[in-house]
């Protein structure tokens, strides 16, 4: 053993007599899950089982503990990494993971976001105002009329259009025609304006057709792609995104993974799930339910994963947040105050409701944050 | 369209004012995502928008709403069924998915278990009684002390013995060396015992090397494989459950899963998870959380899913139910009673608290379920 360690930060839900053993229990549970008592080698107790750094209390029977991991049970591998941060403890009530703090050794283990904040920027040349974004939809629409909505969009300058994640390979729009289709379209639109605006489909697919829709993805022309990792797998995410034959901008989307962000006592945390995980996964920027839209979670919690995008995390880039789920044109002022400008504002829906001319109405999108 | 469809049905917590209202919403988050009065073209509202097929009182605030959606919405893709089950409104809280029924073109596109109840019961040439499984364990033992716990075990007459979930490929213990070397211990002993016993080594690893660990486990001499797909995705323990090359039995495994089901009004039931959702994704035996352990869960919950593991779907063979977390020689009684004999039993740490012989723990063991 090095004696290398990483920290991962839980907030626990019980009365205050209960908090350390509670504690204590993690680090059973997340290692050895075997009795303590049973354990002949001295070792194991020192070098294997978890350590508590630290309980504080954070409100009413809420606690914040600190617990300290050797980086071996880890392994080098992103499946065993989340299996001891929070693996078998998601199984029992009251235990909230809500960040970590990896050894630089671990980080060097991923490659993280390819582009990240800048290249994104780079990509579409906007250096500095609140990128902006919409999904071409619904479900049912075929390929074509996919193709229209996008050539609208691209032509009113929005930067970026994603794939409705509901588009998979359905007999009445499948993959191929429809991504070549609105990729063509939108290198179309953009030949004309001049103005970069990046077309990410939803390659999110079995695992064994996954890679091969990233790449015919990219040789379509895409500008990127979508991945919702709570279908496929964070690691699949992970290993697409590594990929340097594709280099293509991944889009994390959080479908599925709800469970986990639900409840404010239990899972994992805005912050620690779309903003860390999705980012040592590769994700290049981070789609999540925000504050004020059609999904309940409070500012506080968006503030917590827009910082974690960014928080020093070894090698990695910083990731885009992505708010999205029932986003307005009203709401754009109050989201600015609470994100700033690193950010790519996704507006579905409601774009469609401000006139017949969707390339205007991306115009004044592109306006109403500039 | 082919006007094919599929139900289904969710646990929605609400005044009942609301109840109504809240199932139309599932229908339309988990189709088009896209506010209905936009959508022009009439036949998706008819044929891609899920249809409410009913709404009943199940308790106070509690309602039980089938719900209808076209087969051609989820395509012939597991990732894609699990987004129109529970991808988006997974983010939004009040909602359970308990249970479905996939049309039988749906079914087809799925192995499912290979082996199933009865296959693994040929393997281990126990036709009836009730299945004993344990686990080779703590995690910072070596390979060759691991192997010598399953040297005992074997000796013992267990039918199954299991990677603990967390020995992936640790530097203190390399997959390889460990699968090797219990693989040997294990087929050492039976072939002096004469009675079978599997070994289950844990092939759960990053998605690039997975199959490779699969492969490697099965020339080793192992006798089936441990996959946790809530960290490696549902659809990649599927793909290697398919690989007729391996023809492994899978045992599944919980990690990571549990924050769908801790909460009894949303994510995932028990039975819809451990009981339908593995076996679509071909796991022949399924552990979960049982009642009566260290986990929270009711015996409704697990009755429920042991049911559905035997529910009929289509031409997918039934599941064994592996109850698990705590579980103790003095709980056996109580788990026969609830689970019958059609289940494997696993105790970990409670089956060195017999006495220092280990073979002889489990004999009792067996003696114990005969």
């Amino acid at each position: 053993m090095t004696g290398e360690t990483f920290i991962a930060t839980y907030h626990i839900s019980c009365p205050i007599d209960q908090a350390e053993a509670r504690a204590q229990d993690i680090c059973v549970e997340q290692t050895v899950e075997f009795p303590p008592d049973l354990i002949e080698r001295e070792d194991i107790h020192e070098e294997i089982i978890g350590k508590v750094l630290s309980v504080v209390k954070r409100g009413d029977d809420l606690f914040e503990a600190d617990i300290e991991f050797a980086t071996e049970t880890a392994g080098r591998e992103l499946p065993q990494l989340l299996n001891v941060l929070f693996g078998n403890i998601s199984i029992k009530p009251g235990i909230k993971l809500v960040g970590f703090d990896l050894a630089e050794s671990q980080y060097e283990v991923f490659k993280g976001p390819r582009f990240g904040r800048k290249g994104i920027r780079e990509l579409l040349g906007v250096p500095d105002r609140p990128l902006v974004a919409t999904a071409v939809k619904p479900m049912g629409l075929s390929a074509g009329e996919l193709a229209n909505l996008a050539s609208k969009f691209a032509t009113g300058e929005i930067d970026m259009i994603k794939d409705d994640h509901g588009l998979s390979d359905q007999t009445f729009c499948r993959f191929e025609d429809r991504v070549k289709q609105c990729a063509d379209a939108v290198n179309a639109a953009v030949a004309k304006t001049g103005k970069p605006c990046l077309y990410f489909p939803n390659i999110t697919a079995p695992i064994d057709q996954i890679r091969d829709r990233a790449h015919f993805a990219k040789e379509a022309g895409a500008g990127g792609c979508v991945i919702s990792p709570g279908l496929v797998g964070m690691d699949t995410m992970r290993s697409i995104a590594e990929d340097d034959d594709l280099a293509m901008p991944i889009l994390a989307h959080p479908s599925l993974l709800g469970s986990f962000t639900v409840n404010p006592t239990f899972g994992i945390s805005h912050g620690a799930l779309y903003g860390q995980i999705t980012r040592l996964a590769g994700a290049d920027a981070t789609i999540f339910p925000s504050a004020g839209g059609r999904f309940a979670f409070t500012e506080a919690e968006c503030k917590d994963l827009a910082d974690r995008t960014l928080l020093p995390m070894g090698h990695l880039k910083p990731t885009l947040p992505v708010p999205a789920g029932g986003m307005t044109f009203d709401k754009i002022p109050k989201m600015l105050d609470l994100y700033g400008k690193e950010v790519i504002l996704l507006i579905g829906g409601d774009l469609h409701r401000h006139g017949p001319d969707l390339s205007e109405n991306c115009r004044k999108f592109v306006e109403l944050v500039s």
